[in-house]
């Protein structure tokens, strides 16, 4: 089996999801949630808090790969700031744990999981339940996010191993 | 003797400055440099790398107060995405470590060093050359930028501390 932690950065709201999945599986969620910090508290102590949070995902989930939501700085650059730090730290520290660490952006998630680039959140969330056999749509979005950013890795994994390893089969 | 570590962060090229400094005293220069990560490792290599020698410098220096530049996204989206996720390492690992955290502007710096808020690159290292009593202009610019960000803390420290505690003097 191969574990894939997606996560979806951000320091008021950091979605992650966890993910198990083999060739010709359904996946299974290991671990999904969001990580909060105080908006109240100053950033460099939510930033502190995140980082120790995330450690504590990776130490305990111990994924093969992690896969993070690669940040853009086209709307708000105030937002932006703060995302681009929270993407920092999820980087670092997957690959600081030995991980396979890849960065997929909104769209090439949303092709992966509902097959086209401009889908709506809620089609994601649809999807993302829908891929894994959930009783309920997953929520919040962060952690729905989360879930499709693995989804999409899972996806694009045993292409990529297939690709790496010429010859070897669809991968672990 | 009040010990402020001051950060210019960045992936490429992070430059790091701390100064030992006390009322009325000359700061010293405790250590200097800039830490590099090659580009030609994936990204989250390279944070890793930072992550780890930011955590060491602070294990090593253990400074009252880290000032880290404050990261605004104008010029280059794709430079400056990479400077706030270093930055984001620098304040949740000072954090962490139980320092005291503050950002400046490269203004407030220039402000605080040069006197005035549009000061050149040039005029700023010889205005810390001057400043610190160094026989020679400190380089590379990363460094003379965090030796700034240090000299800038170490100025408004005291009258913050003032303002922080009314009738304590001028602060530790």
């Amino acid at each position: 089996m191969f574990v894939v932690l997606g996560i979806d950065p951000g320091v008021s709201r950091c979605g992650y999801g966890c993910l198990s999945g083999g060739v010709g599986k359904q996946p299974t969620v290991v671990a999904a949630g969001v990580i909060t910090t105080p908006p109240s508290d100053p950033l460099p102590t939510r930033l502190a808090a995140l980082q120790a949070d995330l450690q504590g995902l990776v130490d305990e989930l111990r994924p093969d790969a992690v896969a993070v939501e690669r940040v853009f700085f086209q709307v708000n650059a105030r937002t932006a700031m703060s995302v681009g730090q929270a993407s920092g730290l999820a980087l670092a520290i997957a690959a600081a744990a030995g991980c396979e660490v890849v960065q997929y952006t909104p769209n090439e998630v949303k092709q992966a999981v509902a097959g086209y680039g401009s889908a709506s959140k809620e089609q994601v969330q649809r999807m993302v339940q829908s891929l894994l056999g959930l009783a309920e749509r997953p929520k919040p979005p962060d952690t729905a996010d989360a879930l499709a950013l693995a989804l999409c890795h899972l996806a694009s994994a045993p292409l990529r191993a297939r690709l790496a390893t010429p010859g070897r089969g669809s991968g672990r």
